[in-house]
């Protein structure tokens, strides 16, 4: 049984001409814990699909695998593993990953991390790209939100649920991936890629990587360690997300509309 | 020091005039350590401003505190307390609330938590409504997101921030607090309420929370323990949330507009 991601609600709609009940349709969150050799490594809210994708792309961009291949992804229950069928999925490395340790127990400094700090940390994990400037035709650029969306199944169901994608330096779209979560709607898209062996996506044909919400410093993080070259929002970067392409190289574009973009 | 919420950068913008540099602001993230009586419970990534709001909201609305009082707030640095110049908090409660267990070792059943493990764990924590229907004066609604969006400052500057807001029965905003994290804007509002003894909310003259994007289950548990009698989201909600706020007789609303909204 695969779980379904969209889910029939009967709603009482209200507008100028009164309130009627109508059925209506919304998008199905529901927990995932997500395990790395058989220790938990966090649990998220996600939209059930691609459940393998999630967690191997979650602990490949969160940097937990250390270097380590991915031998398999499966649920705990025993048996054939079929995606979405259970809420534990565990990626194994066959303990070649560095044991996974609770966040909890990690702030060290007394008054805390700050911005600076977890940029100087992902500056240690990943590697720099060389500063050669992405260019990537503004055109193809400007139209990669409204390809994105032609492929949204979800997004027309239900009016709301995040979309990533991959797409090349012709603005064709090569993976698309969605979730009621921004970031496990990445992490999809990096797993995919990763159980593919199609990473790091920079010494494939795969030129940037599409979110269709706003860039923090996590989405900059994940496409980095993922090798995408450009990271592309619909809406706003943070401050920190700056930051952080700008320590990477990474070419970083906001505000993507049919009429024009920012770099950042 | 005021930790800055806003940050200049400069950007490239390119549209069909071509390609120009132009000075642009971005909405600072910074990470926030929350502690409870002096024991890690989540690290955040938020907006500095109203930390110790946030930091109480959340202890508050995640049921940490276990009915104990809030004694104080304060940063882990000696010295007078100046709200957002740390980045680690500590909610004070005289050792009262329980002692707070790292989340990730929580997964108890052999193939995970699921939707309605969530639904039962939030109605033995918090007490259902009374099954009276909120009247809201549809017009007040739907006149909420823009009364919302005039008292936004951040949101005018970098166009993107998430925005949460206590309302009363006559649309009046009471409270409105901004952060880059939606769940941080409402711990920020409930903890405000929380520190300034206004909760429940339900008991005060206040009747609903806006939140400007969409409603998780989260947004209903932490509505819920609020007592707010009505949640309004501009966006959609999703299954999870639609199933919490039934159980809690609570006025679920969403995709709130000028023309009309949806109730779920």
């Amino acid at each position: 049984m695969v779980r379904q991601r969209v889910q029939r609600v009967i709603v009482t709609r209200v507008d100028a001409s009164g309130s009627r009940r109508r059925p209506d349709r919304v998008i199905v969150e529901e927990p995932l814990t997500i395990q790395l050799d058989g220790a938990v490594v966090t649990t998220t809210m996600r939209t059930p699909g691609h459940d393998f994708e999630l967690a191997a792309g979650f602990c490949f961009t969160e940097g937990l695998l250390g270097g380590a291949t991915v031998a398999g992804v499966r649920y705990c229950a025993d048996g054939p593993a079929i995606d979405s069928e259970f809420n534990v999925v565990t990626v194994e490395t066959g303990g070649r990953a560095p044991v996974p340790t609770p966040r909890l127990g990690t702030t060290s400094s007394s008054c805390g991390l700050c911005g600076r700090d977890q940029l100087d940390a992902l500056t240690e994990r990943l590697v720099p790209y060389l500063p050669d400037a992405v260019a990537i035709d503004p055109g193809v650029l400007a139209a990669v939100p409204q390809s994105v969306l032609d492929g949204q199944g979800l997004f027309g169901e239900t009016g709301a649920v995040h979309a990533a994608a991959a797409f090349d330096a012709d603005g064709q779209i090569l993976l698309t991936r969605e979730d009621v979560g921004r970031h496990n709607a990445v992490d999809k898209v990096v797993g995919a890629q990763l159980l593919d062996g199609r990473l790091p996506a920079v010494t494939g044909a795969i030129a940037g990587l599409f979110v269709s919400g706003r860039a923090s410093i996590e989405m900059v993080q994940k496409a980095w360690a993922a090798g995408f070259r450009a990271l592309v929002a619909v809406s706003a970067p943070t401050s920190l997300a700056v930051e952080a392409a700008r320590r990477a190289n990474l070419t970083l574009v906001g505000f993507v509309r049919q009429d024009g973009f920012n770099v950042y």
